[in-house]
């Protein structure tokens, strides 16, 4: 089948400099898939270079403005409805594209995409899903700061569809489920999370009881379900604190000569275990219970994890996965009237 | 000022194996402070080495139960009134030793402590606090698991038992106390998160805004606070990431005889680094709101890091920090009728 991806080419730190070669270099990859760069003609142009092969598959589409990191949800919402961001995520409501994808400002990707696709029938509350690495493998986590305050049927909802975002993406049938918790017992944690745990018992997914922060990096679970208040506190001091430690590491390797002369014996080493821990290979955040893709890559993205970003959006595409969670809500809420419509 | 410190020596992993070694090496270094070793008599004799210098300011007390790691908090109790632990926090209620030290069951430790101690007055929640390294030293986080649900008043008094205990410890006036929250700005998180803000703004702490979870690790905040279930969270997967990275480093590191050689060569440069990333050194989590000094060990503390927890809870019972809370609280409620009762 194949799949066109609108890309806001202008979001992120590095706009269409990283944004327009990742294009090229999937599309290079990927036969079946075309993309609409979306954003400003003269910037984007600028940067297309050795498009010749993929030419045919390749279509600019101009929008004069552009979100900036600093704007709030309110500028992007009602003062800047030709930006990029805008402008691709209508593109997915046209159903000229199958997907959106940027890099811009999380909090209005996520406004945007709300006002302009809606929510799915049955979904009270869209969610933002990311992968992280773990000893053995990898987890999706979901929310991760699209709900600051969240219902056990929001918590519950968030494991459908991280559920189906992992069989979609990875093709792997019933992921297990953990509900991040501060205890591995049932009578941990807050009333929310209680009365979660309740409903994934019976919710028919593979639901594998409380997760503790710890447990997260052992793979305890291949889908962790929080609110977006701890979601995001969780990804972000991850983030930091593994910056500091590498940052730590770099300085003490280049304190003298001689530590600068066993950094260069142990590069090896220090590339395998970077290779190891990669986040590139897990950028790609997926906006989830739209009536439509849009995924969101990481601000600082180089062109290899955007092009990691665009396969994700691509496949879940080829996977119809807003499809599958209406799919989804309509058996467990038949009475619902439910019609797919994404 | 002479301080007495109650020691339950059976708790954590390694009981008195390593709580009754450090205890003695405590008393060596700090002429003023007496220990009571509480536990079974036999176990703590078995471990008593190398005291004579100190064999007058140390005295076995005997208990002749334990809280095990596993026990609910309902047998620790209502079925274990001669614990180590309860009998350890007993002594600081009966004025017999200025604070108590545990390395058991936390949920225990703070249910013993609340029960026995009462909270102090103008106190609604005890909350537990701990150090985190930062890049350039370390800021308190509080609370790690108390309290799953908390009011804007609850955090606001986070921010001043927070403030107190690293101005008693560290003699460091005006602390810079932050609010853990998904965003810089004002608008950003949950309602009561944006009502907490307001009452730091009034609180005449030294008050420097939201924290985001990045941030806990740049130095942005000396005191840093948050719900028991966020922080709960962010203590416990930023320790298992650390793990994971710790373990990944290693292993890369003994792939091969080359790369084990490299490992040989970078020697210095891993030991500074984890030097300065010790975790051991910030050992020593305070109960903070109670009637009395209670401080827990790291269950898998070796000898360094428990001394170290014995350090602070001396240095707390040295400066009063729970008067001082009091006093604070006494003078932000004048009306409460509130009396020091430490």
């Amino acid at each position: 089948m194949p799949i066109t991806i609108a890309v806001d080419c202008m979001g992120g730190d590095h706009g269409p400099s990283v944004t327009v070669p990742a294009v090229v270099e999937f599309l290079g990859r990927d036969p079946d898939c075309s993309a609409i760069l979306v954003g400003k003609e003269p910037d984007i142009r600028a940067h297309l270079r050795g498009e010749g092969g993929v030419a045919s598959r390749l279509r600019v589409h101009a929008a004069s403005e552009v979100v900036e990191m600093h704007d709030s949800v309110a500028i992007a919402m009602r003062n800047k409805k030709d930006s990029s961001m805008r402008v691709a995520v209508d593109l997915v409501k046209a159903g000229t594209a199958n997907a959106a994808l940027s890099a811009g400002n999380t909090g209005a990707l996520m406004a945007v995409s709300r006002f302009v696709l809606k929510t799915l029938p049955g979904i009270d509350r869209p969610a933002i899903a990311t992968i992280l690495p773990t000893v053995d493998g990898h987890c999706y986590v979901l929310d991760l700061g699209a709900n600051v305050d969240c219902t056990a049927e929001h918590l519950c909802q968030f494991g459908i569809m991280g559920t189906l975002l992992m069989s979609s993406l990875e093709h792997r049938e019933r992921p297990r489920v953990g509900l991040l918790n501060i205890g591995e017992e049932d009578i941990k944690g807050s009333d929310v999370v209680k009365q979660a745990a309740e409903l994934l018992k019976e919710s028919g997914l593979n639901y594998c009881g409380n997760v503790e922060g710890d447990q997260i990096w052992r793979g305890a679970a291949d889908v962790v379900v929080c609110d977006g208040f701890v979601g995001n506190v969780l990804l972000k001091s991850s983030e930091g604190l593994a910056q500091m430690i590498a940052n730590g590491l770099k300085e003490e390797f280049s304190r003298n000569l001689l530590t600068k002369l066993s950094a260069l014996l142990a590069l090896p080493v220090i590339r395998a275990f970077k290779r190891r821990f990669d986040h590139r290979a897990y950028n790609g955040a997926s906006l989830l219970g739209l009536k439509g893709i849009v995924f969101k890559s990481h601000g600082s993205a180089d062109a290899y994890a955007f092009r990691c970003a665009l396969e994700r959006a691509a496949e879940a595409a080829r996977e119809s996965l807003p499809e599958k969670i209406a799919a989804r809500m309509a058996r467990l809420h038949p009475g619902n009237g439910i019609a797919v419509a994404a």
